[in-house]
């Protein structure tokens, strides 16, 4: 009865709807739209690539290696292409059987290393398990590693000296940024501590705003899987921002989450819905979270398209050989 | 009167004794004596390096560059000298003018690069002001870095991989491990983010304990100086290890401290008392924190000595080409 009291008052009094997006029983988290922001950020790269093109410049080049055949990684191969053809990024994926040695592997890595044609490289993860990870993304050439996987590229984000920044990590600053969201003195939890996720995310978030790479200036709690469940809680109701990046389906729940926190889902799995249907799912309760929360990412449409995105702009910054010069 | 009465009850009780200290009222902190644990490191060097000698191995050998006369400089380059001689490693500081262009010094580390009588090398730092300090860390060869400051280490700690683990985080992670304090699924404060002591405590204490560097497996919160004071209070108070590097006299008080609580202070400054002398002082209200944690280090005498033993622990490490071997 109240309500709709309340309601009518409204309807009769337009001046105060301006605000009625405080008030707390009504409003939900404002999306933060990833695939918008994405094509944002691709159109402004092709504007940059066209113009790169027509100072004489040899349009940027993007080599994949995918080994295997695993469907997750082939998605993931597709979207890279697509958005390359988008952009105006040359593009090409090299299909290695999943059978192939790691030297083999290797070798394929080297001949890109020395070929002039090529700005970027980057290997599909996961490897399979007779390769070892760490030696496949160390055999790529530095200047040419647009994933930020290289040993000395995250010896460089440590350090905050210019280099390729993991395209996740990347993606997650940049959708704070342009939703205005400030991180300085601010607390932020990120979930999952995986070295090219959740570590880079904390390295770029909580380091000094003044480096080669500025940093987030935020106050970073770093949990993972054994942060036990009531001091996850703890620390994530007292955030400003959570990042989770753990594939945990519904780690992040409404009563774990501040009033006007914002929340950037990095999770992606897959679940079989009652009705045997498939879905992607993040790792928070969507549906819970939106109602306390200031800000959402949606999964999917929120980091994962940025992700593309900022490896776009990774291998336009690598065919400009900003980190070459900057290392002459 | 209640008070005496209890005390007298106490002494008609020995039986009780034991269990004296965990009355909180008489209880102060174990101390965490750095010196005496450095002293036992240096004496198992000791014996390991008369070991490797025996085994037909030549002797160690670490050289210092010191550039310049700072007199704190002077004092850590004549602690680390002596370390050496007392654990038997051959050792000479090479003293650069505060004039030397960043090239001169490159080229006398090169120089020590190519010796292979040479196993450690270091340069104290700070550098003067016209030379960059990670032109000059980078120019140590990555397997004699005994700091473990070159970019390839520091990306070798991020991702966990074996490497020269920089000193003072080496001592803080020796002094927790040698006093049992657990670390699993522990709340840590790091106060501090520099990259040669904040950042590598944090990345060796929050990781995963099944890497070739064992990890901490704690959740870490990251603290720095753009921390307000009122979230370092919220998340020292519900830390159980807080450790501080940051050279602030007195941040950590005992009102932060939540009881049971174990300090590591890395803070070392220099202040002048109110009869005009000089005395060295941590980060840390030794005598209020004392009264509610149940371990502390003291300053001086806390991780200052153990940073000189890891040292020399790193440099017995590149004298085995343990990672030379690793990298074959």
């Amino acid at each position: 009865m109240l309500a709709i009291i309340f309601i009518v008052s409204i309807a009769k009094m337009p001046e105060i709807l301006p605000n009625i997006n405080k008030l707390h029983f009504i409003k939900t988290a404002n999306i933060i739209d990833g695939k918008k922001v994405a094509q944002d950020i691709q159109k402004e790269l092709k504007t940059q690539i066209e113009t790169w093109i027509k100072q004489g410049n040899r349009r940027p080049c993007l080599i994949a290696i995918l080994v295997g055949e695993d469907p997750a990684s082939q998605t993931y191969i597709e979207k890279k292409m697509a958005a390359s053809r988008e952009v105006g990024i040359e593009s090409k994926t090299i299909k290695l059987p999943v059978t192939s040695k790691e030297s083999e592997i290797i070798d394929e890595i080297q001949k890109l290393n020395k070929d002039d044609s090529v700005d970027g490289i980057l290997v599909q993860l996961p490897v399979p398990e007779h390769v070892s990870e760490r030696h496949v993304c160390n055999a790529v050439d530095p200047l040419k590693d647009v994933d930020g996987f290289h040993t000395t590229n995250i010896g460089k984000l440590t350090l905050n000296s210019d280099t390729f920044i993991p395209a996740t990590a990347l993606a997650v600053l940049e959708l704070i940024k342009r939703y205005n969201i400030p991180t300085f003195g601010k607390n932020i939890v990120v979930c999952g501590r995986s070295k090219n996720v959740g570590l880079p995310i904390t390295l770029l978030l909580h380091s000094d705003a003044k480096n080669e790479l500025p940093g987030g200036e935020a106050t970073v709690t770093l949990c993972h899987r054994h942060t036990p469940p009531e001091e996850l809680e703890f620390f994530a109701k007292h955030a400003d921002i959570i990042i989770s990046a753990t594939g945990v389906v519904n780690l992040i729940k409404s009563h774990m989450v501040k009033r006007g926190a914002c929340i950037i889902d990095v999770g992606i799995t897959r679940i079989t819905t009652k009705d045997g249907k498939t879905k992607l799912v993040g790792d928070v309760d969507f549906e819970g979270v939106s109602k306390v929360a200031e800000y959402i990412t949606p999964v999917p449409g929120g980091v994962g398209p940025m992700t593309v995105a900022m490896l776009m702009s990774n291998t336009l910054k690598a065919a400009q050989h900003i980190l070459k010069k900057n290392s002459a």
